[in-house]
């Protein structure tokens, strides 16, 4: 299946890796601790029941993974996992690590929160710890 | 185990029913169609993730099935699913059925967005078809 990533999300993030049919991204705001699952799925399938029952099951053990590993690597107080796409229609599922005292708390991060670029070098140690732990794929 | 719905949650929606460890509610906001699915679990587990393995599971499962009942029912444009808990830090997982033509669209309905009850005939009808689509059991 062909699967161009949303020009959006493509922008907005830094590429981490790959598990069997999901990109891992890293959200370029160091703001908050970000990442993001796109499963590679038909445009017309938008929500998360959608997806076919082995693809489904993949990406929500997929996502226990990952919010296993940000617990564990940015040692959040509360993790906000949320598949929303009202803008961006493109499946898309957010992992928030937040903290009592980020600029957006205790409200969530889709409204309009201060935004902050990582350095090079961050991104870099976030994406190969991820990679590595994760087990995920370089190539997307 | 003895499980008590936060007061929060409680005093803001309407029981629907019960599957395996999870109770189904109808918030009381007749502005979006919005049920939330509270896993009975241990106090100190807050983040989906730190669900052993077979209640994710359920969990997740259940998740599906309440989201296809709320696209049958309610044909939202787009389903929001969250599990956010900054405030109240009892597990519950949000599903949102959100229209473009909605108060709070493009945004998400976690901000300051318009309330209203529904009326006493309109909770019964959402919840006597939910428990029965879902085969949901009727003690909390």
């Amino acid at each position: 299946m062909s699967f161009e990533l949303h020009p959006r999300l493509d922008k907005s993030t830094h590429f981490i890796g790959k598990s069997g049919t999901c990109r891992v991204l890293l959200k370029d705001n160091a703001t908050f601790p970000w990442l993001i699952v796109v499963p590679e799925t038909a445009a017309d399938i938008e929500d998360l029941h959608e997806l076919p029952a082995d693809q489904f099951a993949e990406v929500v053990f997929l996502i226990r993974q990952v919010s296993q590993f940000m617990s564990d690597y940015f040692q959040p107080e509360k993790l906000n996992v949320a598949c929303i796409g009202n803008i961006v229609r493109q499946m898309h599922i957010h992992l928030v690590g937040r903290f009592s005292d980020d600029p957006a708390w205790p409200g969530t991060v889709w409204a309009d929160v201060p935004k902050r670029p990582y350095e090079a070098d961050d991104v870099i140690e976030i994406c190969v710890k991820a990679r590595l732990l994760l087990g995920l794929s370089g190539e997307a």
